[in-house]
């Protein structure tokens, strides 16, 4: 038996080849597999090698659902089988990502692994944008949030007004988003911003108030939602004529 | 007179140059001036032509102080003298790294720019250590923040089982930091993380609680705090034979 080779948990970025790290692009182009989620787009996957194996793992691969204990299997198996495998993933696998499970799935089996970061979609969104998450003069803190799991009890979020806060899968209830910041107390004005597919050519972003917010059409998805209490200044500026970005993302 | 050029604000990552992304690279090779802070390393000035015009602004350079303003003046100087400027910061701009100021100053000016988003150190020193932010069996949110600002409040953070704290620049003064998060309810045995120089190779990975905090040496600068309330069963496994990432980095 030969000794299994390595597992990459490598962060793919925004989902443009340019945001990818070039440790992380090395990677996937030298990869023998790759076993990678649903919203890695193709221009990312052209980079790996023609007899590399690509398995989508997603969780929205077709109508089917990949089990997390068959995404296990599938990284151990490939190791163990001496494939140099890349475990491809959106933004940066230790955020909201699964990570946690994957990392103690591959120290069980004593396949030897590293862990590549990529950049999350908050920073994304803020570079797209031209919105600081954080500002001396106002923002001093920022959360992110998610929207995913254990819905009402993670839409609680107290207002404090020097802290940014990202909330990752919005989902597109904007209403039930609205109606529970309210509830804590965030005043109706805050600025908000919405990104959807933040780094991407088919990128929108959506300026709007938390009072507006209900009334919003949903973004498609992945989007993100920013809630910008001491930024309100550069939600203003957005799109302003000297801004380079919208042109070349 | 000609069109000014762009200014980039460029996020360089933790310090590994292959930790840039591939955008951020490629631009530092082609600018023809880079306005650099004082943590980002030569490796990853070296990337920069040769007859490129390198400055370092950084707050630290010597005994010397740039302020603030001067930045802003040898941006847009620079940018309407014709130059491609790349204002380089470790980390992302848009965190914790006046950003905002800066976005203003090419505002007013007109200037053309571009942010391109870094690995923050939160994601390098979570993935060099091998700890998830999140988890879904415990760890839902993330909060940054910082100790660099009106200390004193910003300690002062609530303790929330399932919300992962990084704390930035978290001084030297160990003892204070343990004394307000006790002082704010969080249980003494709470895991934690210091990761100074997450990425580069004088990389040093601590391991600790709240409570042993404050008899501990401070790690040398920069280095960044973490508390995992909801990620224990990661800390404890730091530093296990099977991961790569102390070897690779």
């Amino acid at each position: 038996m030969t000794a299994p080779a390595a597992v990459y948990l490598v962060g793919a970025g925004p989902g443009d080849p340019e945001l990818l790290t070039r440790r992380a692009a090395r990677l996937i182009e030298e990869a023998s597999c790759i076993l990678h989620d649903d919203l890695v787009p193709d221009a990312i996957l052209a980079l790996a090698r023609p007899v590399a194996l690509l398995r989508n793992v997603g969780k929205r691969c077709g109508k089917k659902y990949f089990e997390q204990a068959e995404i296990h299997r599938l990284m151990v198996e490939h190791a163990r089988a001496g494939h140099t495998v890349v475990r491809l993933k959106a933004g940066d696998s230790m955020l909201y990502g699964r990570a946690a499970e994957e990392i103690e799935a591959l120290r069980q089996a004593g396949i030897p692994f590293e862990i590549i970061p990529g950049i999350t979609a908050a920073f994304a969104a803020a570079a797209a944008a031209a919105v600081p998450l954080t500002d001396r003069r106002g923002a001093s803190r920022v959360l992110f949030t998610t929207g995913h799991h254990a819905r009402d009890r993670e839409i609680a979020c107290t207002f404090s007004p020097d802290t940014t806060v990202v909330r990752y899968m919005p989902g597109r209830d904007y209403g039930c988003i609205t109606a529970a910041l309210l509830d804590q107390e965030w005043p109706a004005d805050t600025p908000c911003l919405l990104v959807s597919s933040a780094g991407r050519p088919e990128q929108q972003i959506l300026r709007t108030t938390i009072a507006a917010l209900t009334a919003t059409e949903p973004l498609p998805s992945p989007a993100i939602l920013l809630l910008l209490p001491g930024a309100g200044v550069f939600v203003d500026t957005i799109s302003a004529e000297c801004c380079l970005h919208a042109v070349s993302l």
